[in-house]
Formats: C-alpha cells, structure tokens, sequence
C-alpha cells in the first residue's frame, strides 16, 4: 500500500511515518526540511520532496512514487505563539497548502482517502469538561482559526466534489523528539540546574496528554476502518484530563532530586482553563490509548537525558 | 477622505464607487479588470490598479493615493456555479486574497476601517424565516464556505490584532448593470421572443431582493457610523421575503404584452427554500431601504431595454 504523509518531516510525522513502514506501508513523503538518505532510510521513508504542497511538486510525487491510497495531511502551521507573530505564513502553510492538496486530488485522485491531522485550539476557551465534536468552534488564535478554516476546505469538497476525508483534532500531543511546550521547557529548566521552578499560570490548567506514539498509531488505525462519512471529525482525545501541576510533579519524580514547583497565577491571555476531549468518536472506532502520562512522562525524560548526552 | 474599493469593477463595486463618490470621497479601486481613462471618471475612481491583490499592489497603491480611512472589500468569487466549476479559483479570490490585504493592514494600515462584503450563502439551506446575524453557518456551496472563512479571517485579525472590520452579508443584490441571475435570465428570454417561460424549482423560493442602489448606500452609511464592536456582522437584508414566482410577474408586468411562466418543479440541490435576512442589524444602525422591489425592477426593466437597444 502506497501512503503519502505531509509534513513527514515534523514532530508526529516522523512518528507516523515509522509506523506506518513498520505495518508495511509503503511511505513516501512531502514538505519543508532537507533529509539525508540516510536519515531517510531510518524514518522508514521511501521517497521524500523537499517542497511546497503545490500541484507541480504533487505531480511530481504521484509520477515517481504511484498515486497513494491515502494521505495524512500533517503539513501546516505547528505553533500558537508564531502564527500571532507571523499569522499570513500560518494561513499559507495551513490553510492554502490544504485548497491546493484538494484541488490536486480533485482532478488527480478523487478516491484517494486524505487524514487531516487538526488541533483541539478549534474549540477556542470556553468549554467546560469534555468536548465533543459538535461542540462550538470559536478559536482564539490564527494557529486554531486556520485550522478551522482547513476543516471547513476538507468539509466543503466533501460535500460539493465527494472527496473522502477525516479530520482529527489532536489534544495535548508529547513524546520523544518533542522540543518544545511544557514537558520540554520543564526537563530544559532541571537541565539548567533549576530547582525551583516557577510556571505561569495556576498549575490546575487542565490538558488532554496523549503519547505521540499513540497518536501515531491512531492515525494509522484510522486509515484500516472503513469511513462511514464522506467528511468525520474524530477527537484524538483520550477523555482523561491531567492538570500542568500533576505533569510538572510527574516530570520532577522521574528527573530525580530535590525538586519545587510553583506557579505565578498569571494566565496568558487565550490559554483555555480546560482542553478535555469527550472520546466518543475515538472509542467507537474502536481504538485503545496505552501509554498512560505516567509512563510516556517517564519515557520523555530518560530521551531527554539521551539526547543532551 | 481617501477611501479604497476593492473589486471596484464588479456589479456592486461600480455602484459604490459612484454612491462614494457623489458623496465626496476620493475612491481608489484595486481588481481585476481594464478600466480605461474615461470609464474611470466616468465612474467616479481616483485611481484604478487593475490586478491581485497583494502587498506590493497595495503598497504602490498607498504610495500613489495615500493611506486610506476605509477600504471596502468588495473582491472575491462572485457566482455559485464557478465556486464549483473552479473551487480553487473562487478560494484564491476571496480567501487567499483577503488574507493578504488583512496581512497588509496589519502591517501598513493598522486604523484602516474595513468594511467586507459577504453573502447570505454562508447560512446555507435549512433556515425557516428570518435569519439572524447569530444563526448556524453551514454553506453549501464552495462559494458559501470560502465567504465563511473570508469573515473568520476578519474575525482573527480583530480578535488578535485589533483590526477594525464590519461583514455584512447580502442576500439577492439585483439593480441596473446585473447581467446575471434571476432578473437578467427572464429579461432575456423576454427579449428573445419567449411568452410562455418555464423556469426551474417551484416558484415559492423565498428570497430577500435588495437593490444595488440601496446596497450601496448601506454600505457607504456603514463606513460613516461608530463601530461599537472591533468585529461586527450585519445582514444585509430588507427583512421582506418575496417569491420567485412574484418577482417573475413582476418582471413581466414591467415588460408587458401577454406572458406566462411556468415552473418545472424540479428544485437544484442545495437551493434553500428560503433565504430571508432578519433586518435587526440593519435597522438599528440605523438605515432605511428606499427602493421596493416593484419599483427597483421597474428600474431593471427600464435598464435592459435601454442596454439592448
């Protein structure tokens, strides 16, 4: 089975990709950031085009590696702090990178099956408890407004032109090879040799925490289920909610030491008091969550230690 | 005051141009289209830049006319049947295009009032009698979604950025120089000799008919009253239905000699039953529409016969 995956270069597409060649995908690759043959061979890539998602480079794909089965679209924008700093090159890399990738699968693969890979910022602020995939959509930065509007593209060629796809909005996703967000910035801080810490917010800031390794494996899973929907939206969620002082506690534990964590109290302006998602859509598939935050915390940071060594 | 059109070449774009005008307002376009010298006075427009809009159009536009207190975003997809034909095409020309001018105002233009035409196509088909600015969004058509993310552009910019912009969603626009749609067809195959027209649906579709003088005038009183709110939605609607079947008789009341029209009964998928604005908006700005439909398309009638001869 030939598969594509945008975006293979990133944080969840290097995941992905591995998986995906461990299941005997054939997996062949698009986006920004040059890779050697070498590291190529490791991720488990067949082919990989260091470009823009653009009919011309597609084309190009599609005649050296086959037109694929499916596609996970991982490509876009990956940070809300730089789509307020630089919010046109967000809504390019998210928004118009994805009407191009369905214009070309209109004319050039209509049955090819297209994964989208979304973010819970879709959601915006304002919910309480878990939240499904009906919940109202009001995001509060341009990172989950183009999100939203990359939906909204997918949801509108399915219903005008018939083109099959799935969008899963992912949560609080940490792993191996993450370098940035909150379980970095604490393993960097104990690195530095703090021992005192002191992290914005109140610390009982609520967050859906999944395993990038299991996230992987989801998206994979999702592509074997048949879609009974020309458009769904799952949440990649996996309804149990950890607080950021329960995840900076853990994190402590498995670094060792003597170790004090506090909080400012100041919330950033934006920042949700809860990201919980209602797994519903996630359970019915029937998919398992099995890296509990204990365990991939513990994971985290022995790569962590790994790779500053 | 210096104020800019964009899409000053189109339907309502013209009329606008001329309403500002008279008004004394030094109007500057950007679009597509050749507009030659004498056309442009005619017209009423400063200065013309036939072409995308970009930063460096826009840029040398600033450098010719000045900044700008106002522009009115008139530019984008203009028809339901080329959104589907070329989906890409319309998402370029109302998305893409106005997250580069919001890009540009943010950067060169921070206190710019925007003021951004929309359509009544964002709300979709399943709406029963009036509908409200706050009413569910579901387009059916690429047309209707890519004016959706068009206003959530404007949304994010305001949310993030503080940029001032004001949607109004209009509904059935039709006035002299309209050479399409409901009005245009029936005059034509009048003209064509036809007596006894058959048109498709039912007849029964509700529409909200507004003028294009009327709307121009709206939207020119829009840029002259406070804003209240950094991001505002207003509908465009008079708040008075009328029937598919009504306007046609009226049409041929207008035209005269014996006429018929007959209808096919056969409804095209994704026309709403009814599209009728809830005026609460409009009213309480306050604006008053001027011109019912029996005479807007007495005045249509006049306009054709007059254009043919």
């Amino acid at each position: 089975m030939n598969v594509w995956v945008t975006g293979a270069n990133g944080f969840i597409g290097r995941h992905l990709v591995r998986v995906l060649a461990d299941r005997g995908y054939r997996v062949h690759g698009i986006g920004h950031g040059a890779i050697g043959e070498t590291e190529r061979h490791r991720l488990g890539l067949e082919h990989w085009l260091n470009g823009e998602i653009d009919a011309a480079n597609l084309n190009a794909l599609a005649e050296h590696s086959g037109l694929p089965s499916a596609i996970f679209h991982l490509a876009g924008g990956s940070s809300v702090g730089l789509s307020i700093a630089q919010p046109f090159e967000d809504f390019s890399r998210t928004v118009a990178s994805t009407a191009r990738l369905l214009e070309w699968l209109r004319s050039a693969a209509r049955d090819c099956r297209l994964i989208v890979v979304s973010s819970a910022a879709v959601y915006g602020a304002d919910h309480e408890g878990p939240i499904g995939v009906d919940a109202a959509t009001l995001p509060m930065s341009p990172y989950g407004q183009h999100k939203l509007m990359m939906e909204q593209l997918c949801r509108s060629y399915a219903v005008t032109f018939g083109l099959h796809s799935t969008v899963v909005r992912l949560f609080s996703v940490y792993g191996p090879n993450l370098r940035k967000q909150l379980p970095w910035d604490v393993c960097s801080r104990f690195q530095a040799g703090e021992r005192n810490l002191m992290l914005g917010g109140t610390g009982a800031e609520v967050r859906d925490w999944t395993d990038v390794r299991d996230v992987a494996r989801l998206l994979t899973e999702i592509d074997g289920k048949p879609q009974p929907e020309t458009f769904q939206v799952i949440n990649g969620g996996t309804g149990l909610g950890t607080t950021v002082a329960t995840i900076a506690a853990i994190l402590a534990k498995c670094w060792g030491g003597s170790i004090s964590v506090q909080y400012s109290g100041i919330v950033r302006a934006g920042d949700p008091a809860s990201l919980l998602s209602d797994d519903t859509t996630v359970r019915t598939l029937p998919f398992d969550w099995t890296i509990p935050v204990e365990q991939g915390l513990a994971d985290y940071v022995s790569w962590f230690k790994d790779q500053i060594r």
